[in-house]
């Protein structure tokens, strides 16, 4: 684009406007017409044209289908959602956003496609993933071409899949599950047993009610009488003829959850059940038909590594849907502290809550920190995506194996960085919109519940920590061990290479200097080499103090290699939001916007760690906090303006936003009131009346002799 | 109790053991043996045998009456929780645990029989609490002897009340409320009007289906056309007999929430509704048949704090309700953790959970919370009762006003403090069971759901905190400008008459000293001074630059008034707990135990606070930050074998805890593996199986043509 040919830039602003609407005027004009920037270039910017495509067909199929309209104030029972959320599972393999062919062909497409499902009900789009990524996905990774005719069944919904890894009695200890495999060459099967019920397999989401084949990960014994660790296998645990359970196979609901209750998640006791020698998954190792174990791995350690090492995806998964949830409440949110008034300068003005600058700085940097996560997952997924051709490639390099360990260390991390941000920021929105944000068709508490287990599934967010800090002290060790370069394929962990000039470095920055995104960057790099200097040196205190090496990272995980691994992953979303920013594609009017955002994200992240930055030194006096918390405050100060028109980017249209106080007109109270008188017999007397009016209680009739 | 005496302390033991029973053994016991205390002690020193007695009477009639019986796995509707919910509220009048006059008497016991009623259900007492305190309370201590008619009225539920005082566009402005209250000398009555949907009365408890009589604030006008500022009144919205809406009220239910679906929350739209002159709460102004306007008041601010002023009742109740719930997540989760077991030493040994540094730093300062807080809830009661005494006697003194003045401060910061604190406690509990605690039969969601408004009603937290901040710094101002002596009823800022000297303190405990209590009440001392400082400077900053005494409010709120009100308050619970323990009553065989929980609550909340000790200079290098955090850790590790114990001493019976992972026995799975399976349908497919069987979908049928 020339900015010397208006005419170019007009036809330009007319594709915009046919691609993107604009919203209905109404209260929120206030804050539209002050925004720095054009949203729609940003939208375009942010996303792409063909993703924007994506989404809005998506959108578009769902608001104009009658099976996905909403019903104002009902108050569905979990079976009834269950049943809901299966029909209306069955509709999108009709709809069949992306073929398994373009999935391939476009991975980011479909990310696109999951979260804009997830946007509207993240149970279905739970219960297709289950079974199409985590069942089929797991499947098509694991197992080889005598496992295709499952993916072709479930392409057509003959069977119904689901991933059972973890039991009653264990989850964060993979390794340590007790479901059995046991071969009997005699008939070429695998005889699947639970040896009681602390070893049923539990939680398995779509295994209640739904589905009829399971993954389910085993230790397998050979008729040799060796124990050749955790493998996965297919079982049949339903007859897709009657949804009746197999023989042997005892299956059931665990209850109802604090969210997600549209997906069926279920347990299974397996007594002596039979599955055929070909039903192993058997990338990493194989049984043959007499009985035979065969792996290319000699290491049982590195089979065990290699096969989870496609879970991946679903940290990286989890990063991004985290960030869904953020995009919804903030659209919430700043909608309505724009529009709501409280208080004002006299008695007779009241201004909206986000002049407040409390307001601002409750809300504002999540929006920030929402932009950073949101790129940082999106380019992380495509970070897997060259993991996954490498492998399927069959890429032996040492540079798919060095890939593998830093996405897993990079995705453990962040996605207990995004599922605890969500967690928190969609708790402040909540709070931020007062009563009504308890209100639940305003919809903060459906984020809330269902970003919930994000902090504890696919690993609890503290275990996985662990596998990041402990990736990062591999580097210390093995420089100072074998004076390795520190250079990783995607170049996280590169800037340790000056480890020690970094932390000679200290807090400079004069007070009349702008504190932009290279201020918190830099003091990023220096905590990042003092947390893992001190988790070293902690580490090796209690060595020397002559512990066990369980009882050493143990004893060093609070303040040090936790601390550690979560300053590293903020450094991360930060540089890399920063990189993107300042990139040659940014359209230069963006630029302002943009690099406040990643100023306030990385600033903002930085005011929770001052205390480590004055105890190693790296801040001393009053000034440094000081001069932080200030930017933080003025970049809020700049941002309020933009930021109605910063969620509208990012918002989905009001039928799948679902929150009266969220649309886009921006008119709260109408929309709140019109929602509540909706409500199922909301202005009738309630069916039991006759319980106060004509059966009296006796009063003190009951009471105890004490 | 004398040490030298062998024979009564036998005797005292076996009182103890015939007053509160032993629990079943089982893998608990592993902690319960190392136990550095009696528990029994412990409980009865808390709460004292007349209370213990109390409870038990509260949970032995609950458990042993079939209407309060648990069904497991029920999905309750909306519609039928409420109508249990009210009938169990009828029976609470049969049982009548405590009469008016027991009430009167001793107001702790009413608390205790309220938080008991809270563990079962919180919407229960909720309903039965708004009705009776939040209705009656204020009909009480805002009417005259004209409005005993109501009391008894309530008492034989002849009448159901709720109190209505937030509309839907109002909530933390109390002051500027629509409804209007018009007097009319023709009739002697007032006629009450929403003047558009916007002033509907919203988010009122029990209004929505149940009550009969509501407390409306209004705005009145006199006769002579004079606007008196906004009164309270009793208005007659529903027929006893019916329980159909009054001429000219529309009255609703405002929906779903995201807890506390047992209570109906409604609305009101009054449309020149008649109510006669005497149902103006008329204690601190009232209209005279002909419309003369009267009150002892001059100035009208003064008048509405007066009325406002018996609300803090609202504030100092949720502080102990917030601790409720963390009573219950703790023993839930510390239990769990006792016994839950994953990974160890070697691959073939498992230890609890509850040995590693990380899970005993995520749980034990919450207990430690609880019980410092606790404590404060209570005292804070007791000031208060006292307050009210006066009141009832109208206490004219100076006294009374400061007493009010501070109480009306310590609750605001004590309410925010504790239901932020219970709201991140029962997420970490929640996140320290895994899944487990994401089952909605464990019970911790029902805590978080309940809790949460806590942070919003009765004040926003954040609204909330400055009316303590400006509390404080009335006082330096006071100081600064009439030399007044520092000094207040409760001696909660006493210590701020040594402003400056505290200022210049620093922190000096060198590494060999043990770190107890004083440690953090010296640190927080000089906390509450630097904020103090920092906050009146930033307001004279502001005013110097020409804002407006409201902008200058806003501008010095965020890092400055709010963090002084929160190190205000953590403070002063440290300072009470502190002083609690060391009084002369104390048992010296607890002694231990509760200093460590003292030191805890301290210690561990100034590590929140690490960064603006060394920002101001309490701090300087490496170490004090380092030796905060050992001591908190070592403090943790001190107190992990009593944590089962300490759990004991607050727990409520497992009928009332209602956790099969929080049973008292320990058998975490048994008692999960039993709940789940009495799940309806549990075992059986589900209702629509065809959907799945023989209704498929045409794959790809409907998909769009981009």
């Amino acid at each position: 684009m020339s900015a010397t040919n208006p005419g170019e830039d007009r036809t330009e602003e007319n594709t915009l406007d046919s691609l993107l609407l604009d919203f209905p005027s109404g209260p929120l004009d206030l804050y539209r017409k002050k925004t720095s920037f054009n949203w729609k270039e940003l939208a375009l910017f942010w996303d792409g044209e063909e993703i924007i495509r994506v989404k809005q067909d998506v959108f578009r199929t769902l608001e104009n289908d009658p099976l996905f309209a909403h019903q104002p104030g009902e108050d569905l029972s979990v079976e009834k959602y269950r049943e809901l959320t299966f029909i209306r599972c069955k509709r999108l393999f009709e709809y069949d956003y992306l073929t398994l062919a373009e999935t391939v062909q476009s991975p980011l497409k479909s990310i696109a496609v999951a979260n804009c499902l997830c946007m509207y009900d993240s149970s279905l789009a739970s219960v297709y993933s289950l079974n199409k990524q985590m069942f089929g996905g797991t499947v098509v990774n694991s197992g080889s071409n005598r496992h295709h005719q499952f993916v072709e069944k479930l392409i057509n919904m003959e069977i119904f899949g689901c991933f059972a890894l973890t039991e009653l009695s264990h989850g964060s200890n993979a390794r340590a599950m007790r479901t059995t495999a046991k071969y009997d060459p005699r008939t070429q099967e695998f005889i699947i047993n639970s040896p009681d019920f602390e070893a049923a397999k539990f939680w398995v989401g779509n295994m209640g009610k739904t589905a009829t084949h399971a993954v389910v990960f085993a230790q397998l014994h050979t008729p040799d009488g060796a124990y050749q660790g955790l493998h996965s296998f297919i079982i049949q645990i339903r007859d897709p003829k009657t949804l009746l359970p197999m023989p042997g196979v005892m299956l059931g609901d665990i209850g109802k959850k604090l969210g997600l209750n549209g997906i069926d998640n279920g347990f299974a006791v397996f007594h002596n059940v039979r599955i055929p020698r070909e039903n192993l998954l058997n990338r990493t190792g194989d049984v043959m038909p007499e009985g035979t174990y065969v792996t290319s791995f000699k290491d049982p350690n590195r089979r065990f590594g290699a096969s989870l090492g496609a879970l991946s995806i679903g940290r990286v998964t989890i990063t991004g849907i985290a960030i869904v949830y953020l995009k919804l409440c903030l659209t919430i949110a700043i909608r309505y502290s724009a529009v709501r008034r409280q208080f004002g300068p006299t008695d007779h003005e009241e201004i909206p809550v986000l002049e407040y600058q409390l307001q601002q700085w409750r809300l504002i940097p999540y929006l920030a920190v929402t932009y950073a996560l949101d790129y940082f997952s999106r380019s992380l997924f495509v970070n897997f995506i060259e993991y996954q051709m490498g492998m399927l490639m069959k890429d032996k390099s040492e540079r798919q194996t060095e890939l593998r360990k830093e996405i897993h260390a990079l995705s453990s991390a962040s996605k207990s960085l995004a599922s605890w941000t969500a967690q928190q920021g969609i708790q402040e929105c909540r709070e931020a919109c007062g009563g009504h944000g308890y209100l639940a068709m305003n919809r903060i508490g459906d984020m809330r519940n269902d970003n919930d287990p994000n902090c504890t599934y696919e690993g609890d967010n503290n275990v996985l920590l662990q596998q990041t800090s402990n990736f990062l002290l591999g580097w210390i060790k093995a420089k100072q061990q074998d004076g390795v370069a520190i250079k990783s394929p995607l170049h996280s962990v590169d800037f340790l290479e000056d480890f020690n000039s970094i932390l000679n470095q200290r807090f400079t920055a004069t007070t009349d200097e702008y504190m932009d995104c290279s201020v918190a960057l830099a003091a990023y790099k220096w905590l990042v080499c003092y947390l893992l200097r001190e988790s070293f040196m902690k580490l090796n205190d209690e060595k020397n103090s002559g512990k066990s090496d369980f009882e050493c990272r143990n004893n060093s995980q609070v303040y040090y290699c936790r601390s550690l691994a979560i300053a590293f992953i903020e450094y991360n979303v930060l540089q890399r939001f920063h990189d993107f920013i300042h990139n040659s594609d940014t359209p230069i009017k963006l630029l302002p916007v943009l690099e406040r955002l990643s100023s306030l994200y990385g600033l903002w992240s930085l005011t929770k760690q001052t205390a480590v930055l004055y105890q190693g030194g790296y801040f001393t006096g009053n000034q440094p906090a000081r001069r932080l918390q200030n930017t933080v405050l003025n970049l809020c100060a700049q941002l309020k303006d933009d930021s109605v028109a910063l969620v509208d980017v990012l918002a989905p249209p009001d039928f799948i936003l679902n929150s009266p106080i969220g649309k886009a007109d921006g008119e709260i109270y109408k929309n709140l009131w019109a929602a509540v008188l909706q409500g199922k017999n909301v202005l009738e007397r309630p069916s039991w009346w006759l319980e106060f009016c004509a059966n009296k209680p006796s009063i003190g009739s009951m009471k105890s002799k004490l």
